[in-house]
């Protein structure tokens, strides 16, 4: 259990996975710093869920800042690439989906990295994890302790103040299910989560694309209902 | 020797260091893909040297993009910080300066990588030097070696193609002067490159700051009057 004065940088995106994050690093007693990002992606509703979620669930401080990931592009989520619906779980496990962001996790912990510098923490928590994944190369445990080298060798703080950056991954080796069970007893409300990679104009999920087929197969698995508003199958978008 | 079908991303800041790194890497027969950011620096003229640098040089593509390094502050550069003024090397050696931007050459190279894997490319050419350096942590090779690392399993291109991303450093282990004979030697015209962390209206440089200290000991020692515009002593800013 930390004391309350020790500062950790969340990376918070609105989605499932990084709410549940939000809500063991603050039953763990950090002081959470949450950090989201505009880069361009089809799913703003999430930023909306993201600013929402960090002041019930009682964030320090919550930086939202600009990237230019769109002008980068190379994935559907940035760029205008149809967002894959429906695949089986096999066609998951098959590949890299196209709706890999190149670079994303990478640039997002870099910035973490920084605030985190700045503000005199040395906590980064990231809510990726290598089950139920998607397929993404930025997901996985020897990328995340490449990034952690990384970070405490090209920091001020990582190499003159004896101390070492830690980034955690709490869900790492967490099923979607164990995830939602765990949040549900931390008393996350998924209802204001987003997870979703196609949302219509009313900011609700499609139930089709990667993104909510996992989710909604980890709610299942549970026997829970997932509160989150989706679309009827034959609305107009 | 590249044949010119081969793709490199070169971070160019419009500085000395970084156009020299342009000129070397066409001379290796790349494609130069340059990439440039405005984050929020005081010196943003730096910017206005690296557009026309990379089209008097023959770059393929010059991508210019937007981060908010100075939401994060905890620099000189980014912050209403007084930039340091006649430092002596040796107060240079002592310590990370002010001027020091937090994580900046991590949250650079992402972007590189990201743009690389878009592109087809696994060649990112980066200016630092680890003698003439300012006492950065991220200009340092084992810091470039462990993003090197993170480049090749947080990314698809590394994880999938069978070909590996190289940071490629040509500046590392040479000294200013060495730098700007070798530059000079490519017909670099360091009269439209920009070192000064704190120019003037005009962008003339003030010939105090480290950056400007590390340039014209530079020049000096090779020989060769500096080109660039500087601030005559008692202008007014």
């Amino acid at each position: 259990m930390q004391n309350n004065e020790t500062k950790a940088v969340i990376l918070l995106s609105g989605g499932l996975d990084s709410t549940t994050v939000l809500a063991l690093a603050k039953q763990e007693g950090y002081s959470c710093h949450c950090l989201s990002f505009s880069y361009g992606q089809r799913q703003t509703v999430e930023l909306d869920k993201a600013r929402h979620n960090a002041i019930q669930m009682g964030a320090a401080a919550h930086l939202v800042l600009h990237l230019d990931l769109d002008k980068i592009g190379g994935s559907a989520l940035t760029s205008n690439i149809a967002v894959p619906k429906n695949r089986s779980t096999e066609e998951m496990d098959s590949s890299i989906p196209i709706t890999y962001v190149p670079g994303r996790n990478t640039i997002f912990l870099s910035h973490a990295m920084a605030w985190a510098e700045v503000i005199g923490s040395f906590d980064i928590f990231i809510g990726i994890n290598a089950l139920d994944y998607s397929g993404y190369p930025d997901c996985r445990p020897d990328f995340l302790a490449a990034f952690e080298k990384t970070a405490n060798l090209g920091t001020r703080a990582g190499v003159t103040c004896g101390k070492k950056f830690t980034i955690h991954a709490p869900l790492m080796h967490l099923t979607k299910k164990e995830i939602i069970i765990s949040g549900m007893e931390l008393g996350v409300d998924y209802s204001s989560t987003h997870s979703c990679y196609d949302p219509d104009r009313e900011g609700r999920a499609c139930g089709a694309c990667d993104a909510c087929r996992l989710r909604l197969k980890g709610f299942a698995e549970a026997g829970i209902p997932d509160p989150a508003p989706y679309q009827k199958v034959g609305d107009n978008k």
